[in-house]
Protein backbone atom coordinates (compact mmCIF):
# COMPACT_ATOMS: atom_id res chain seq x y z
CA UNK A 1 0.00 0.00 0.00
CA UNK A 2 1.17 3.35 -1.17
CA UNK A 3 0.45 6.43 1.61
CA UNK A 4 -1.86 9.35 0.25
CA UNK A 5 0.98 11.78 0.89
CA UNK A 6 3.34 9.91 -1.61
CA UNK A 7 1.07 9.30 -3.81
CA UNK A 8 0.50 13.04 -4.52
CA UNK A 9 3.54 13.53 -5.35
CA UNK A 10 3.89 11.52 -8.00
CA UNK A 11 3.85 13.44 -11.24
CA UNK A 12 2.52 13.25 -14.81
CA UNK A 13 5.22 11.57 -16.33
CA UNK A 14 5.67 8.85 -13.94
CA UNK A 15 1.56 8.40 -14.41
CA UNK A 16 2.04 7.93 -17.88
CA UNK A 17 4.61 5.33 -17.42
CA UNK A 18 2.68 3.53 -15.02
CA UNK A 19 0.28 3.45 -17.90
CA UNK A 20 2.82 1.84 -20.21
CA UNK A 21 3.71 -0.43 -17.54
CA UNK A 22 0.01 -1.37 -17.06
CA UNK A 23 -0.65 -2.41 -20.79
CA UNK A 24 2.74 -4.40 -21.24
CA UNK A 25 2.08 -6.36 -17.84
CA UNK A 26 -1.39 -6.87 -18.97
CA UNK A 27 -0.20 -8.28 -22.29
CA UNK A 28 2.61 -10.26 -20.51
CA UNK A 29 -0.53 -12.07 -18.03
CA UNK A 30 -2.34 -12.78 -20.64
CA UNK A 31 0.75 -14.47 -22.82
CA UNK A 32 1.58 -16.33 -19.38
CA UNK A 33 4.30 -15.02 -18.06
CA UNK A 34 4.94 -15.00 -14.47
CA UNK A 35 7.78 -12.81 -14.09
CA UNK A 36 9.08 -9.80 -15.66
CA UNK A 37 13.04 -8.22 -15.20
CA UNK A 38 13.33 -4.73 -15.13
CA UNK A 39 15.33 -5.00 -18.33
CA UNK A 40 12.67 -6.65 -19.97
CA UNK A 41 9.91 -3.78 -18.94
CA UNK A 42 12.74 -1.02 -20.11
CA UNK A 43 12.94 -2.66 -23.78
CA UNK A 44 9.56 -3.16 -24.33
CA UNK A 45 8.52 0.53 -23.66
CA UNK A 46 12.36 2.00 -24.33
CA UNK A 47 13.23 3.00 -21.29
CA UNK A 48 16.25 2.85 -18.73
CA UNK A 49 16.09 0.02 -16.75
CA UNK A 50 17.24 2.19 -13.83
CA UNK A 51 14.17 4.08 -14.25
CA UNK A 52 11.55 1.47 -14.13
CA UNK A 53 13.36 0.34 -11.29
CA UNK A 54 12.86 3.64 -9.90
CA UNK A 55 9.49 4.10 -10.52
CA UNK A 56 8.32 0.75 -9.12
CA UNK A 57 9.93 1.44 -5.99
CA UNK A 58 6.96 3.51 -5.13
CA UNK A 59 5.22 -0.04 -4.14
CA UNK A 60 8.19 -0.90 -1.97
CA UNK A 61 11.10 -3.60 -2.59
CA UNK A 62 8.64 -6.73 -3.82
CA UNK A 63 11.22 -7.30 -7.33
CA UNK A 64 13.18 -10.14 -6.70
CA UNK A 65 17.11 -9.79 -7.23
CA UNK A 66 17.19 -12.18 -10.87
CA UNK A 67 14.06 -13.01 -10.49
CA UNK A 68 11.99 -9.45 -11.37
CA UNK A 69 8.68 -8.69 -10.73
CA UNK A 70 5.89 -10.77 -10.67
CA UNK A 71 3.57 -9.70 -13.33
CA UNK A 72 -0.02 -9.85 -11.87
CA UNK A 73 1.35 -8.57 -8.42
CA UNK A 74 2.93 -5.61 -10.29
CA UNK A 75 -0.03 -4.93 -12.35
CA UNK A 76 -2.55 -5.08 -9.50
CA UNK A 77 -0.23 -2.61 -7.74
CA UNK A 78 -0.46 -0.24 -10.64
CA UNK A 79 -4.33 -0.70 -10.86
CA UNK A 80 -4.54 0.03 -7.37
CA UNK A 81 -2.49 3.46 -7.55
CA UNK A 82 -4.12 4.42 -10.86
CA UNK A 83 -7.83 3.67 -9.69
CA UNK A 84 -8.42 1.57 -12.05
CA UNK A 85 -9.71 -1.48 -9.51
CA UNK A 86 -13.01 0.45 -8.68
CA UNK A 87 -14.72 0.88 -11.94
CA UNK A 88 -16.25 4.48 -13.41
CA UNK A 89 -19.04 5.09 -14.44
CA UNK A 90 -18.30 6.78 -18.18
CA UNK A 91 -20.40 8.69 -20.19
CA UNK A 92 -19.67 9.40 -23.90
CA UNK A 93 -21.10 12.82 -25.64
CA UNK A 94 -21.15 12.64 -29.47
CA UNK A 95 -21.75 9.57 -31.71
CA UNK A 96 -19.29 10.43 -34.70
CA UNK A 97 -16.29 8.34 -36.21
CA UNK A 98 -14.16 8.64 -33.18
CA UNK A 99 -17.36 8.17 -30.66
CA UNK A 100 -18.32 4.92 -32.25
CA UNK A 101 -14.84 3.75 -32.42
CA UNK A 102 -14.49 4.49 -28.43
CA UNK A 103 -17.87 2.52 -28.03
CA UNK A 104 -16.08 -0.17 -29.72
CA UNK A 105 -12.83 -0.08 -27.49
CA UNK A 106 -13.11 -3.33 -25.71
CA UNK A 107 -9.73 -1.78 -23.47
CA UNK A 108 -12.03 0.24 -21.76
CA UNK A 109 -13.82 -1.73 -20.29
CA UNK A 110 -11.43 -4.11 -18.97
CA UNK A 111 -9.96 -1.38 -17.43
CA UNK A 112 -12.74 -0.63 -15.54
CA UNK A 113 -14.25 2.37 -17.63
CA UNK A 114 -18.01 1.35 -18.07
CA UNK A 115 -19.49 3.55 -20.84
CA UNK A 116 -23.26 3.70 -19.69
CA UNK A 117 -24.71 6.49 -21.15
CA UNK A 118 -24.31 7.69 -24.70
CA UNK A 119 -25.56 11.49 -25.87
CA UNK A 120 -25.82 13.03 -29.38
CA UNK A 121 -28.20 15.89 -30.21
CA UNK A 122 -28.70 14.41 -34.22
CA UNK A 123 -32.71 13.01 -34.03
CA UNK A 124 -31.60 10.36 -36.59
CA UNK A 125 -29.17 8.62 -33.97
CA UNK A 126 -31.12 9.19 -30.34
CA UNK A 127 -33.05 6.16 -29.47
CA UNK A 128 -30.38 3.71 -31.84
CA UNK A 129 -28.50 1.05 -30.23
CA UNK A 130 -24.51 1.35 -29.80
CA UNK A 131 -23.16 -2.33 -28.25
CA UNK A 132 -26.57 -2.12 -26.04
CA UNK A 133 -26.72 1.17 -25.03
CA UNK A 134 -29.39 3.98 -26.76
CA UNK A 135 -28.41 6.61 -27.46
CA UNK A 136 -30.00 10.09 -25.25
CA UNK A 137 -31.09 13.11 -25.84
CA UNK A 138 -28.21 15.53 -25.42
CA UNK A 139 -31.26 17.72 -24.11
CA UNK A 140 -31.31 15.37 -20.45
CA UNK A 141 -27.69 15.71 -20.52
CA UNK A 142 -27.69 17.21 -16.89
CA UNK A 143 -30.40 15.05 -15.49
CA UNK A 144 -29.14 12.21 -16.98
CA UNK A 145 -25.74 12.35 -15.62
CA UNK A 146 -26.78 13.32 -12.01
CA UNK A 147 -29.09 10.18 -11.82
CA UNK A 148 -26.96 7.27 -13.49
CA UNK A 149 -23.97 8.33 -11.33
CA UNK A 150 -21.40 9.49 -13.92
CA UNK A 151 -17.99 10.12 -13.16
CA UNK A 152 -15.82 10.92 -16.27
CA UNK A 153 -17.34 12.18 -19.73
CA UNK A 154 -15.89 11.74 -22.98
CA UNK A 155 -16.28 14.32 -25.40
CA UNK A 156 -16.19 13.74 -28.98
CA UNK A 157 -18.66 16.50 -30.53
CA UNK A 158 -17.38 19.30 -32.74
CA UNK A 159 -15.09 22.26 -31.51
CA UNK A 160 -17.23 25.06 -32.34
CA UNK A 161 -20.21 23.67 -29.58
CA UNK A 162 -17.39 21.27 -27.30
CA UNK A 163 -17.01 24.47 -24.51
CA UNK A 164 -20.97 24.72 -24.66
CA UNK A 165 -21.27 21.31 -23.84
CA UNK A 166 -18.41 21.00 -21.56
CA UNK A 167 -20.42 24.00 -19.82
CA UNK A 168 -23.04 21.59 -19.13
CA UNK A 169 -21.22 18.66 -17.96
CA UNK A 170 -19.37 20.83 -15.49
CA UNK A 171 -23.02 22.01 -14.34
CA UNK A 172 -24.07 18.33 -13.68
CA UNK A 173 -21.01 18.03 -10.98
CA UNK A 174 -18.80 16.05 -13.27
CA UNK A 175 -15.02 16.66 -12.30
CA UNK A 176 -13.46 14.10 -15.00
CA UNK A 177 -13.83 15.44 -18.52
CA UNK A 178 -12.04 13.76 -21.56
CA UNK A 179 -12.07 15.70 -25.10
CA UNK A 180 -11.29 14.65 -28.30
CA UNK A 181 -12.06 18.15 -29.95
CA UNK A 182 -9.23 19.85 -31.77
CA UNK A 183 -10.16 22.84 -28.91
CA UNK A 184 -8.94 24.54 -25.66
CA UNK A 185 -11.95 24.47 -23.23
CA UNK A 186 -12.53 26.11 -20.11
CA UNK A 187 -12.94 24.29 -16.76
CA UNK A 188 -13.36 25.52 -13.48
CA UNK A 189 -10.01 24.74 -10.73
CA UNK A 190 -11.86 21.72 -9.47
CA UNK A 191 -12.14 19.71 -12.54
CA UNK A 192 -9.58 17.60 -14.38
CA UNK A 193 -9.99 18.15 -18.36
CA UNK A 194 -7.58 15.73 -20.52
CA UNK A 195 -7.56 16.42 -24.23
CA UNK A 196 -7.05 13.47 -25.98
CA UNK A 197 -4.36 14.36 -29.13
CA UNK A 198 -4.41 11.43 -31.92
CA UNK A 199 -1.85 13.32 -33.96
CA UNK A 200 0.94 12.64 -31.02
CA UNK A 201 2.36 9.41 -32.02
CA UNK A 202 2.09 10.17 -35.75
CA UNK A 203 3.89 13.53 -34.68
CA UNK A 204 6.61 11.70 -32.96
CA UNK A 205 6.91 9.24 -36.13
CA UNK A 206 7.31 12.59 -38.58
CA UNK A 207 10.04 13.30 -36.45
CA UNK A 208 12.00 10.59 -35.72
CA UNK A 209 11.82 9.76 -39.57
CA UNK A 210 13.20 12.99 -40.16
CA UNK A 211 15.88 13.23 -37.79
CA UNK A 212 16.72 10.05 -36.18
CA UNK A 213 17.20 7.99 -39.14
CA UNK A 214 20.77 7.46 -39.41
CA UNK A 215 20.69 7.23 -35.36
CA UNK A 216 18.99 4.07 -36.01
CA UNK A 217 21.05 2.53 -38.09
CA UNK A 218 23.75 2.69 -35.99
CA UNK A 219 22.72 0.74 -33.61
CA UNK B 1 17.20 26.53 -37.93
CA UNK B 2 18.48 23.72 -35.94
CA UNK B 3 21.46 21.70 -36.46
CA UNK B 4 21.39 18.54 -37.35
CA UNK B 5 23.17 16.87 -34.29
CA UNK B 6 21.19 19.22 -31.69
CA UNK B 7 17.51 17.76 -33.27
CA UNK B 8 19.14 14.16 -32.59
CA UNK B 9 19.51 15.01 -28.82
CA UNK B 10 16.17 16.26 -28.71
CA UNK B 11 14.40 13.69 -26.03
CA UNK B 12 11.21 11.96 -26.13
CA UNK B 13 9.00 14.26 -23.70
CA UNK B 14 10.47 16.94 -25.47
CA UNK B 15 9.18 16.24 -28.85
CA UNK B 16 5.90 15.18 -26.60
CA UNK B 17 5.47 18.60 -25.42
CA UNK B 18 6.47 20.45 -29.07
CA UNK B 19 3.09 17.87 -30.12
CA UNK B 20 1.18 20.00 -27.21
CA UNK B 21 2.75 23.35 -28.48
CA UNK B 22 2.05 22.72 -32.14
CA UNK B 23 -1.47 22.03 -30.79
CA UNK B 24 -2.44 24.78 -28.63
CA UNK B 25 -0.36 27.03 -31.51
CA UNK B 26 -2.17 25.78 -34.08
CA UNK B 27 -6.06 26.97 -32.27
CA UNK B 28 -4.19 29.96 -31.33
CA UNK B 29 -3.52 30.93 -35.25
CA UNK B 30 -7.12 29.51 -35.86
CA UNK B 31 -8.38 32.27 -32.76
CA UNK B 32 -6.31 35.12 -34.80
CA UNK B 33 -3.83 35.70 -31.67
CA UNK B 34 -0.48 37.37 -33.16
CA UNK B 35 1.37 36.36 -30.31
CA UNK B 36 1.51 34.25 -27.43
CA UNK B 37 3.65 34.45 -23.67
CA UNK B 38 5.39 31.16 -22.73
CA UNK B 39 3.34 31.98 -19.45
CA UNK B 40 0.05 31.07 -21.22
CA UNK B 41 1.35 28.36 -23.29
CA UNK B 42 2.27 27.18 -20.23
CA UNK B 43 -1.05 27.86 -18.12
CA UNK B 44 -2.90 26.10 -21.23
CA UNK B 45 -1.20 22.34 -21.17
CA UNK B 46 -0.25 22.97 -17.12
CA UNK B 47 3.59 23.01 -17.58
CA UNK B 48 5.69 25.88 -15.85
CA UNK B 49 6.95 28.76 -18.04
CA UNK B 50 10.58 27.75 -17.22
CA UNK B 51 9.87 24.57 -18.97
CA UNK B 52 8.55 26.33 -21.67
CA UNK B 53 10.68 28.84 -22.50
CA UNK B 54 14.00 25.70 -22.21
CA UNK B 55 11.93 24.24 -24.78
CA UNK B 56 11.50 26.71 -26.95
CA UNK B 57 15.06 27.99 -26.57
CA UNK B 58 15.78 25.30 -29.19
CA UNK B 59 14.48 27.78 -32.17
CA UNK B 60 16.97 30.17 -31.18
CA UNK B 61 15.96 33.55 -28.70
CA UNK B 62 13.25 34.64 -31.35
CA UNK B 63 10.32 34.88 -28.34
CA UNK B 64 10.59 38.96 -27.14
CA UNK B 65 10.35 39.80 -23.89
CA UNK B 66 6.81 41.25 -23.13
CA UNK B 67 5.46 40.23 -26.12
CA UNK B 68 6.22 36.94 -26.32
CA UNK B 69 6.31 34.33 -29.03
CA UNK B 70 4.79 35.25 -32.68
CA UNK B 71 2.13 32.46 -32.77
CA UNK B 72 2.04 32.20 -36.94
CA UNK B 73 6.23 31.95 -37.11
CA UNK B 74 6.50 29.38 -33.97
CA UNK B 75 3.79 27.11 -35.10
CA UNK B 76 6.08 26.73 -38.69
CA UNK B 77 9.01 26.68 -36.51
CA UNK B 78 7.77 23.64 -34.65
CA UNK B 79 6.22 21.90 -37.70
CA UNK B 80 9.88 21.83 -39.66
CA UNK B 81 11.31 20.40 -36.26
CA UNK B 82 8.95 17.75 -36.17
CA UNK B 83 8.49 17.31 -40.03
CA UNK B 84 5.33 18.13 -40.33
CA UNK B 85 5.51 20.58 -43.07
CA UNK B 86 6.90 17.52 -45.56
CA UNK B 87 4.18 15.55 -46.03
CA UNK B 88 3.71 12.62 -45.81
CA UNK B 89 2.80 9.47 -47.30
CA UNK B 90 0.42 6.88 -44.86
CA UNK B 91 -1.12 3.93 -45.43
CA UNK B 92 -4.23 2.67 -43.07
CA UNK B 93 -4.40 -1.47 -42.36
CA UNK B 94 -8.31 -2.58 -40.90
CA UNK B 95 -11.02 -0.29 -41.03
CA UNK B 96 -12.85 -1.33 -38.19
CA UNK B 97 -14.28 1.00 -35.62
CA UNK B 98 -11.02 2.76 -34.98
CA UNK B 99 -9.92 2.52 -38.69
CA UNK B 100 -13.32 4.45 -40.10
CA UNK B 101 -12.63 7.28 -37.14
CA UNK B 102 -8.94 7.83 -38.34
CA UNK B 103 -10.02 8.19 -41.77
CA UNK B 104 -12.29 10.39 -40.86
CA UNK B 105 -10.08 12.55 -38.47
CA UNK B 106 -9.50 15.56 -40.37
CA UNK B 107 -6.15 16.55 -37.89
CA UNK B 108 -3.98 14.24 -39.91
CA UNK B 109 -4.77 15.57 -43.00
CA UNK B 110 -3.83 19.42 -41.65
CA UNK B 111 -0.64 18.25 -40.26
CA UNK B 112 0.04 16.31 -43.49
CA UNK B 113 -0.48 13.09 -42.81
CA UNK B 114 -2.02 12.43 -46.19
CA UNK B 115 -4.03 8.76 -46.12
CA UNK B 116 -3.59 7.37 -49.83
CA UNK B 117 -4.26 4.09 -49.21
CA UNK B 118 -6.58 1.62 -47.09
CA UNK B 119 -6.45 -2.11 -47.07
CA UNK B 120 -8.81 -5.02 -45.48
CA UNK B 121 -9.09 -8.45 -45.35
CA UNK B 122 -12.52 -8.59 -45.37
CA UNK B 123 -14.29 -9.24 -48.74
CA UNK B 124 -17.40 -7.13 -47.99
CA UNK B 125 -14.83 -3.52 -47.18
CA UNK B 126 -12.62 -4.46 -50.04
CA UNK B 127 -13.37 -2.10 -52.99
CA UNK B 128 -16.02 0.08 -50.77
CA UNK B 129 -15.22 3.74 -50.55
CA UNK B 130 -13.97 5.72 -47.48
CA UNK B 131 -14.36 9.19 -47.70
CA UNK B 132 -13.26 8.85 -51.66
CA UNK B 133 -10.43 5.84 -50.96
CA UNK B 134 -11.51 2.79 -52.49
CA UNK B 135 -10.61 -0.06 -49.84
CA UNK B 136 -7.82 -2.03 -51.20
CA UNK B 137 -7.07 -5.89 -50.53
CA UNK B 138 -4.82 -6.88 -47.97
CA UNK B 139 -3.18 -9.70 -49.93
CA UNK B 140 -1.45 -6.75 -52.48
CA UNK B 141 -0.07 -5.27 -49.64
CA UNK B 142 3.63 -4.89 -50.04
CA UNK B 143 3.71 -4.14 -53.72
CA UNK B 144 0.57 -1.28 -53.47
CA UNK B 145 2.78 -0.21 -50.22
CA UNK B 146 5.84 0.29 -52.42
CA UNK B 147 4.26 1.44 -55.84
CA UNK B 148 2.77 4.17 -54.06
CA UNK B 149 5.95 5.19 -52.08
CA UNK B 150 4.01 4.72 -48.58
CA UNK B 151 6.19 6.26 -45.85
CA UNK B 152 4.15 5.62 -42.92
CA UNK B 153 1.69 2.85 -41.75
CA UNK B 154 -1.09 3.04 -39.34
CA UNK B 155 -2.08 -0.52 -38.48
CA UNK B 156 -5.63 -1.07 -36.66
CA UNK B 157 -6.20 -4.87 -36.90
CA UNK B 158 -7.22 -7.33 -33.86
CA UNK B 159 -4.50 -7.81 -31.74
CA UNK B 160 -4.23 -11.63 -33.08
CA UNK B 161 -2.82 -11.04 -36.28
CA UNK B 162 -0.95 -7.63 -35.65
CA UNK B 163 2.10 -9.14 -35.42
CA UNK B 164 1.91 -11.10 -38.99
CA UNK B 165 0.53 -7.52 -40.90
CA UNK B 166 3.60 -6.03 -39.50
CA UNK B 167 6.08 -8.46 -40.57
CA UNK B 168 4.63 -7.61 -44.22
CA UNK B 169 5.01 -3.55 -43.25
CA UNK B 170 8.65 -4.48 -42.36
CA UNK B 171 9.47 -6.23 -45.87
CA UNK B 172 7.72 -3.91 -47.97
CA UNK B 173 10.28 -1.41 -46.83
CA UNK B 174 8.43 1.50 -44.68
CA UNK B 175 10.72 2.37 -41.17
CA UNK B 176 7.30 3.83 -39.35
CA UNK B 177 4.61 2.21 -38.11
CA UNK B 178 1.61 3.20 -35.49
CA UNK B 179 -0.04 0.44 -33.57
CA UNK B 180 -3.32 0.28 -32.37
CA UNK B 181 -3.68 -2.93 -31.13
CA UNK B 182 -3.33 -4.08 -27.71
CA UNK B 183 -0.10 -6.11 -28.12
CA UNK B 184 3.70 -5.63 -28.08
CA UNK B 185 4.98 -6.00 -31.66
CA UNK B 186 8.39 -6.97 -32.80
CA UNK B 187 10.44 -5.24 -35.54
CA UNK B 188 14.06 -4.50 -36.82
CA UNK B 189 15.91 -2.22 -35.09
CA UNK B 190 15.89 0.07 -37.73
CA UNK B 191 11.96 0.52 -37.65
CA UNK B 192 10.54 3.15 -35.87
CA UNK B 193 7.42 1.63 -33.96
CA UNK B 194 4.68 3.43 -31.89
CA UNK B 195 2.23 2.33 -29.70
CA UNK B 196 -1.03 4.11 -29.85
CA UNK B 197 -2.72 3.99 -25.72
CA UNK B 198 -6.45 5.26 -26.01
CA UNK B 199 -6.24 4.27 -22.52
CA UNK B 200 -3.60 6.41 -21.11
CA UNK B 201 -5.60 9.94 -20.52
CA UNK B 202 -8.50 7.89 -18.83
CA UNK B 203 -6.01 6.39 -16.89
CA UNK B 204 -4.79 9.68 -15.69
CA UNK B 205 -8.14 10.91 -15.00
CA UNK B 206 -8.69 7.73 -13.02
CA UNK B 207 -5.56 8.41 -10.72
CA UNK B 208 -6.49 12.42 -10.56
CA UNK B 209 -9.70 11.74 -9.12
CA UNK B 210 -8.53 8.79 -7.23
CA UNK B 211 -5.75 10.86 -5.63
CA UNK B 212 -5.49 14.02 -5.90
CA UNK B 213 -8.87 15.11 -5.84
CA UNK B 214 -8.53 17.23 -2.38
CA UNK B 215 -5.11 18.77 -4.13
CA UNK B 216 -7.32 21.01 -6.67
CA UNK B 217 -9.72 21.98 -4.43
CA UNK B 218 -7.19 23.68 -2.14
CA UNK B 219 -6.02 25.69 -5.60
Amino acid sequence: MISESKKKKISESTIRRLSLYYRVLSILEKENYETVSSKELAKREKLTPAQVRKDLSFFGSFGTRGLGYPVSELKKQIAEILGLNRGWNVALIGVGNIGSALVGYKEFQRQGFNIKLIFDNDQRKIGSNHKGIIVSDIRNLESDLKENNIQIVVVAVPATVAQYIVDDVVKAGIKGILNFASVNLKVPDDVFLRNENMSMELEYLSFALSNLKDVKGES
